[in-house]
């Protein structure tokens, strides 16, 4: 995971960022040097933490740093309280929410907070900051969940979901949830709803399930990875198969549609399952509730 | 694959079978021996062809061989005609389909037809057959489809599959046919349909699938392996869940509602879907059409 040193001098904030904690270090030390800081080792290693790392994180490193959805996900791990179980969801904005998380562990403002990640890059993060991780099976219900989403309605508790393939368990885990917070940004906004909505899908029904999404109306696109030659595999071993419908008045009935497709594992649509959305703005954080 | 035996003398049918050709040459020289007819090797050879095998289909033995759905199954390949491309079932009755499109084939009776099997138990079977097999994606639809049911409703095209676990890669197979044929016996009937439905779910969302399950009005229950520790796996890495609501009054609600489950790959009501049933009765075959 990534690590990141701040420093307050004066006005100025000292802040930098590396993939490595060597690297920030070294990063640090000549920032401080600029200032006419000195800094023993330990103090150093006081103003460092651990932050989402880019690489893990299929956005470019200016999405994931982005300031407004660093905002909403630091803002929406406000809702976690001591004791309770949480559901950390995948993305950008939502690395930001675990990384709070996390913090809020260590500095002893939050306990017995329990979690269970939506996926291995999730999981990866909040190991690393030390939040005690379980397994789904541990749990009949969740207090809360905090999920990311690609495209999200403010007047309806919809959103689109699985830019990061991670829908299926995204689904099951939010689903627990007595309470799902969709973090986010002001830019994801749309009414209706118009993202091209994922879809996991059997490799074998690949072809079967594109003809599907072309007779309900849709223009289908096999996602293809990019760290490998050919299709994209999910955690399960299916491809995903991104659906283009344009606007979608009648998300309920789309959702009804996609399920029905032969081979189809998971759609990204999450009907009526929102309770709260909390997203960064250009300055500030603003909220919606369902 | 088994193998079977068959020659007429007199007013006599001989007919044996075992799973292994030496084991049916041992047992047919037997019975010849006792009514005091000599075959030489190559004209004993004639008369012995490929069936399906009890070993390779859950069933027993009883099941498989049973005259009501061997009769079933063999009249529904009487649907097949030269130069079509046939989606081919899964299960005991279905397995006497494709004996029967083989020995067609064999006799020159049927050509170039292609088959498309529904699991790797029918593929096998096909394979030995001879029946010229290729992949789900080298068609766009099927001429046909011939396949089984667990349960089978005389008033509606509606069907329960899922009880050989391969009921997702069946319903990618049934529904790209033009017409789907079901080959089955007539004591598999109800109105309405009250088997357990099969439903293949994330291994993760085990727990909660069953939770949904319970809320709709089911009682689910995990399917074990018979032939390893611990639950089944499908082909595709899934549990099953079979799903039992008493009678579905309304299947199609029902369909809806298991598919909406976190997790949930394929259930195994196929609705809609069947345009023929043919079936074995105690002295004959039937056929119902929708």
């Amino acid at each position: 995971m990534a690590k990141q040193f701040t420093y307050t001098h004066g006005d100025e904030e000292i802040s930098v960022w590396a993939e490595d904690r060597t690297e920030v270090v070294e990063k640090a030390r000549e920032r401080l040097d600029e200032v006419g800081v000195s800094l023993g080792d330990e103090e150093l290693d006081d103003h460092i933490r651990v932050v989402p790392s880019p690489k893990r994180i299929k956005s470019d490193p200016e999405d994931v740093l982005m300031e407004m959805r660093k905002r909403g996900g630091l803002e929406a791990a406000e809702v976690v309280e001591s004791g309770m179980d949480v559901g950390l969801g995948t993305g950008s904005t939502t690395a930001w929410a675990i990384a709070a998380i996390g913090w809020k562990l260590d500095d002893g403002e939050l306990e017995n907070v329990r979690g269970v990640a939506t996926s291995l890059q999730s999981h990866d993060l909040a190991r690393e900051l030390g939040i005690p991780l379980t397994d789904v099976d541990e749990f009949d219900s969740l207090d809360v969940a905090i999920d990311g989403a690609d495209q999200w309605d403010p007047d309806h508790p919809h959103v689109v979901k699985g830019g990061g393939a991670s829908h299926a368990r995204e689904k099951l885990i939010d689903s627990m949830a007595d309470r799902l917070v969709i973090a986010t940004d002001e830019q994801k906004t749309a009414t209706p709803l118009s993202h091209p909505v994922p879809l996991s899908v059997l490799p074998e029904s690949r072809n079967v399930a594109q003809e599907w999404v072309r007779e309900q109306g849709g223009e289908p696109s096999l996602r293809y990875a990019e760290a490998k030659d050919g299709p994209l595999f999910t955690a399960n071993g299916n491809l995903v198969v991104d659906c283009d419908f344009g606007e979608m008045d009648d998300v309920e009935g789309r959702a009804t549609d996609l399920a029905r497709i032969p081979g189809a594992q998971e759609h990204g649509l999450f009907v009526g399952m929102v309770d709260d959305v909390i997203y960064g703005t250009d300055d500030g954080v603003d909220s919606v509730s369902f």
